[in-house]
Formats: C-alpha cells, sequence, structure tokens
C-alpha cells in the first residue's frame, strides 16, 4: 500500500496572501460573495435549495435583461457554458459561422468543430471589431444553422457591437448565440431587445465571483432545439419519456436534460453545486441592488479613468479604442521595459496583478482590468500609482503623478 | 428595455436554515471546507495559486492511493469527472464494457453511448454485486477498449469489490475505468495497487464537501492515450504542437489539454475555479490530516452502527449487507407508513435530511447516509432517535430506543 504523504509534510490551511486583481480576470471577488460560500450546504430537493435556485434563475434574468424562462447556472467555468450551448443547438454536420476578432473566437471555432459542425470562420485584425454588414455578408455566403459570436474579447479588450446582429440572424433563420463571459455586467446586454437566442458567460469577470459557475439564457426558439433532442437518462426513464435519436453528443452539457432538472419537473441529472449556487446567487443580487445600469456606469466611469490614467503615464493603448469594453485596456509595453519583470514587480512590491497577453499579442502589451468589486476610483488610483513607481524603475520616462491625476480628473469631472 | 427584478423584490443574503444532511449526499460539509470557499482569490498564475494546484494533486495522490503523476480536478459535478473520463479515453466506435448494478451504470452507458462508443452492458439485480469471474467472462465475449465499472452506487448502497479487476483488465488488455464518487475516502480504495487505470469522484460524499469538483487520476497508460488525442487550442497553438485528427469530441474534457493545464506548461485552458479547489484542496488535507485509514474505519464503524440502529427499530435493509458501502445503508419503508410524509417529517420536525431513491427502489426504500464529516457517533444516534420518533408517529410499532441503544452498543463495542 502506497503512502504517499504522511501527516507530518501536510500543507496547512488555505491561507492565500493579499492581492488586488486588476487583470483580465479573475479579479478580487465582492466579499459578501465570498461569505456567500461559506453557507451551510441544504440537500438538493430541499425547499429551500429549489426556492435558491429559483431566486437565482430570476437574478439572472434581471442581469442578462430577459424574460426567457430557460435561464439557469451550468455547473463549470465559463467555457463550460459555451460548450453547453454550441453542443446542445449544434447537429453534427451543421454549418457554424465564427467572426473571430480574437483568441475566444478560435475558442467557439474549436468547440464547434468537436461538436463535429462544418465551421466557417471570417477573421479581423485583433484590435478591431466586424461590422453588421460583414457579418450579414458572411450569413447569406455560408448559410449557416448558428452564428457563434463572442461579445467581449479580452484577448483584445474589444467589445463587439451585437444590437443589430440578432435582427440580421432572425431575418435569414440563424440561431444567434454570444459569448459574455468577458462583458456581462460591465457593458450593456440586452438579450430580449437584442434578438440573442443563447448566451453563457462566467462569474469572474465583471460579476465579480469565482470561476466555476456558467451563467446561460435561451430564448424560446433555443429551448424547442434542444428539447426536440432530450434524452431523458436512461437509469430514470419512465415510459413516454423522449429518447431522441438526434441526441446531444454530451450528457453533461445537454441543455434539454438541464432544464428538466431546473424547470418544474425537477429531473435529477448532476447534483447542483451548492456552494457555486450560492456565489452566482450572490454575484446577480449585488449587481442589482446597486442597479444594472449603476453597475455598467461604474465600470465605464472605471475604464475611462484607468484609460485616462494609463494614457496620462505616457503609454500606448492596442487596439480601436472607441470598441473597448469598458472593464479592460490593453497597453503597449513601453520599449525597454523588461515586461514580465515588471509585472512580477507589480505583484511582489505592492500585490497588484496586471494581465499578460496570448497570441500575437504575448510580451507586446499588458492587460489591466477594472472589473466587478474592483471597479471602483481607489483601486484605478492605487494601481495607476504603482504602475508610475514600476515603470520608472524598470527605466521608463513617465510624467510625475500623470496616471494618478489624469484618472482623478475623470472622477473629478464626473461627480 | 426589460427590467424584471426592480430593487424591492430582491431576495436576501443566502441564509440557509439548519440541515443535518443524513442522506445519500450531498452531506453537510466540513466546517473547515466552508471556511476554506471563503478565501480571497489570487490569480490563474500566481505562484500562490499554481502552488496550490500542486498541493492539491499531491494530496489527492494520498487519498486515490497512488503515484500517478496524472491526479488533478475535473471543473464540474462528479458526472464531469466521469464524462471527461470516458469521452477522453474511448474513441467513436470503441467497445466499451459496462457491468451495471443500479443507477449509476446506467449513466456510464449513457455517457460513452454519447461518445458515440459501442456500448455492451451485463446486469445484476439491484441490491447485488459482480463475482470477477462474471466480468471476466463478459470482457472475453465483448473485447472491449475500456471496462467502464461504478464501484459504490449510492442507488443501491453497493460497493463492487474491485481489487481482481484491475488485474483482469491488464490480462485482457482492457482499459480500466472506475466511478468512485459515492465510495472514496469512506471505502478502502487502491488506485495503484488494483490496477486502475482510471478514476473519478466528487466532493460531496465522503469527502466532505460541496458538489462542484470532481478528483481524477489517470494511470500512465491512461495518459499515454488522453495525449496521443491532443489538440492545442487554436488561440494559443504554436509550430510543432500536436493536432490530432483523432481528436476528442469536447474541449471542456479534453484531459491532454487539461493535463497541459496542470502540468509544467500550465497552458491555459479553462480558468481554474479557484474556490472550488480551495475546497477540494481542505477536503483531502482533514481526510489525510486524520489518516486515511482511520477516516474509512470512521465511516465503517459509524455504517455499522447505524446498521444496527435501523434494524434495531426493526426495519428491514435492502440488498446485500455484506457488500453494502459503510457510508450509506437503504431501509424498506414499513407497509402503512407514508414514505415520503414520514421523510418530509424528519426535516421539517428535526431538521434531518434523509434520502429518497431512485428507479426500481422509488418509494420502497429511503436511503440513510453517515459521510465524512457526518460519519459520527453524534449524527447516527440523532437520526435514530428522531426517526424512532417520526415512525411511531406515522403508525409504525418500534421498540423502545430500539435504534439508539444498538447502535451504541457498535460504539461501545469498539470503543
Amino acid at each position: 500500500m502506497t503512502t504517499v504523504l504522511p501527516g507530518p509534510t501536510l500543507p496547512g490551511p488555505i491561507d492565500p496572501p493579499a492581492r488586488l486583481l486588476m487583470g483580465p480576470g479573475p479579479i478580487s471577488a465582492y466579499p459578501s460573495v465570498l461569505r456567500a460560500m461559506s453557507a451551510p450546504l441544504v440537500g438538493q430537493y430541499d425547499p429551500f435549495m429549489t426556492t435558491a435556485m429559483a431566486e437565482t434563475q430570476e437574478l439572472y434574468r434581471g442581469v442578462w435583461n430577459t424574460t426567457n424562462d430557460a435561464t439557469l447556472l451550468i455547473d463549470g467555468t465559463s467555457r463550460a457554458g459555451i460548450e453547453a450551448a454550441i453542443v446542445s443547438l449544434v447537429r453534427p454536420g451543421d454549418r457554424v459561422l465564427v467572426p473571430v476578432f480574437g483568441r475566444f473566437g478560435h475558442l467557439l471555432a474549436e468547440i464547434a468543430e468537436r461538436a463535429m459542425a462544418e465551421v466557417h470562420t471570417i477573421e479581423t485584425a485583433w484590435g478591431q471589431v466586424f461590422t453588421p454588414a460583414a457579418v450579414e455578408q458572411a450569413i447569406v455566403r455560408v448559410r449557416p444553422t448558428l452564428l457563434a459570436l463572442v461579445q467581449g474579447d479580452t484577448s483584445t479588450t474589444m467589445n463587439q457591437p451585437l444590437d443589430e446582429i440578432g435582427e440580421i440572424c432572425a431575418r435569414h433563420g440563424v440561431l444567434f448565440y454570444t459569448d459574455a463571459t468577458a462583458s456581462l455586467g460591465g457593458n450593456p446586454f440586452e438579450a430580449d431587445a437584442w434578438g440573442v437566442d443563447a448566451a453563457s458567460a462566467g462569474l469572474q469577470k465583471c460579476l465579480g465571483g469565482p470561476s466555476g459557475s456558467a451563467p446561460l439564457t435561451l430564448s424560446p426558439r433555443a429551448v424547442e432545439v434542444v428539447t426536440s433532442r432530450k434524452k431523458v437518462e436512461a437509469g430514470i426513464r419512465e415510459d413516454g419519456d423522449p429518447d431522441a435519436a438526434d441526441f446531444v453528443r454530451s450528457n453533461y452539457f445537454d441543455l434539454g436534460m438541464i432544464l428538466d432538472y431546473w424547470g418544474p419537473r425537477r429531473l435529477n441529472h448532476h447534483t447542483e453545486a451548492t456552494s457555486m449556487l450560492y456565489a452566482a446567487r450572490e454575484c446577480a443580487r449585488v449587481l442589482l441592488a446597486e442597479g444594472r445600469e449603476a453597475v455598467i456606469e461604474r465600470h465605464r466611469l472605471a475604464g475611462a479613468a484607468m484609460l485616462a490614467g494609463v494614457q496620462g503615464l505616457g503609454l500606448q493603448v492596442f487596439g480601436d479604442v472607441a470598441h473597448k469594453m469598458h472593464n479592460v485596456v490593453a497597453v503597449e509595453i513601453p520599449a525597454g521595459v523588461a515586461g514580465d519583470a515588471a509585472r512580477q514587480a507589480m505583484l511582489d512590491d505592492f500585490g497588484i496583478e496586471i494581465g499578460t497577453s496570448f497570441g500575437p499579442l504575448h510580451g507586446r502589451v499588458w492587460r489591466i482590468g477594472t472589473m466587478g468589486y474592483n471597479a471602483r476610483r481607489d483601486t484605478v488610483l492605487t494601481t495607476l500609482a504603482a504602475l508610475e513607481q514600476v515603470l520608472r524603475r524598470f527605466g521608463a520616462s513617465v510624467p510625475v503623478s500623470g496616471g494618478v491625476e489624469a484618472a482623478a480628473d475623470v472622477y473629478a469631472g464626473a461627480a
């Protein structure tokens, strides 16, 4: 019998260092979200639990701006929500169109490929977004079943305008899925007004919680598709239950079954991740208590202040600033500054995390976030004060107090 | 713009009622696990985070009794772990053999079917387990690529002996996967000594945590299979990275990619669910701090006391008691007792949850668990004292103090 870890070598209880997370996510969670997760567990069919699930659904209808009955959580990280939407909406061989403007467009395309779809992509340069006309042109050419389009791609910081896309999709009989992981809560999102058929997100960005739960909403049209493919699980199937030949190639991500678990039948699927449900519920609750529009405005203001601040430090901003998400900015690492070492100094000397980048931007830009709990004046000013010190120490020429003063001016102008 | 939830109707912070969870899981979590989840978040590549991930891997090597390098968590509930193992190990068209002795055998078969495997099942009556000879006979007949076998099936409370199965599989060139969700931590499990190639579990049973994280371990032979099918994600792929044609039909559950995230390359896949990682780490830490064998013995003793207790109340026990898991017992609902109403009275009057059942046992048996934090003398005696009161009120003839005294005797004999 192997005994790998004898008692004396056991690590102690988890005891994280103090960190101000100002990267592209995860970010520091709302304190009340952390507290919610330490609430005691209840049984999965306890009336308290089913009520908490129903409350969570209603709260997320508020967050998504929808009346969609099919509004729920997927138990997994944000990409679990993406995969659940795509694998449940797309049949093998279906055509899927993915406009790619950053890393997460590639992810949508890959997930659709793995679902055995025929995937078509269009691409634009990193730092840009698509015009509605470009999307429509591709739809006309490809004639897809599904358009899968990221709203906010943290890899480039861009926020793809979606307000005309749903109408285009409806006109061409195309289902419209969007990944709002990086944007939801910090930027406008109008599931119903924009004609979105399916959208998914995560908690670890503007919603101010930990990764591990993926809010998802489906229009009635999307519900029809996933319900038509429903199987009821062998171990609990009863006479007359559907058993579609055209079944979803995943049990865990079969939205038809997941809807039965969240719906009035309460048919057992997984065992809901109770603590993550508590967290997700609290993320939405604090957002709606502050007010959806007020939270978006807080993100807009923090983002504007951070943008002015980094420009005030003399840094170049990457990408089309007019289409930047509120909650993240990408700055070019100044020539001569050792990017990774400077980022490490932010962490070691100030306990502040800013982000590195992927793909073509790796080593070229840092990404600085102002999200959820950390979309605040004090976090913006503290980050800029520390960044000024670090940039100077790493050899950059930076205006004295240029970042903090510019950001404070934005806040002063708004006050 | 729809505003579904105006401020005044918002629910308050989560505030669960006091519950003693004595069902088949989820059960009341260890208090230190709940506390761990309220620890602050850190960035996903923070040295503290990568160290916590490595510590968690080493802790689970201790829990699984293995030296497997590929020991990690899947971010999802226990069935996410099952699906990750099966979809990564099985190619479309591969033959999979599933011996079914309860609901969760049906689940393994269904997940393998959805992975487009050619699935063969053998079945035994609910309440029984398979002999190694029966499993070997089926292997010889079916010649599967993978044997997928539940260890403990909570639907029947049975614990399938596994100690000879790995050797049989190895002799016939078959990969051996087992689902240890319900059993791990409360019953012996020897990944290496039993020749297990892949195993997965959840936190919400004997490990004493919330649902939402699935510990998983892979033998070097299993790692070879999943690595041979590896793709590196489009958005972060570099020259020379593998891009197997024979790819896994899921991105989220592609164990080859997940191994790269947990391994030295730390290649981004999902954003690790930080709070659930903290919980999973603490579940394993408290288990190993108490001692793996001591925890199993505590479960054995609590299970023996609960068994004696329900028998002392005159209840009939379902299934082959010699092969019962330590941590759950199924009792026949006495004739004339309204099962659901009595279970509800346990909850309403005493705050104690006991479990209902699935499939052929629905309405016929209750399932009573003694798991994780709740595998204790006081929880056993309290549950039996309450059950005596409820049974009597619902018209059953029960020996006065018959349950508590019988259970206390088991503990006295052991002391």
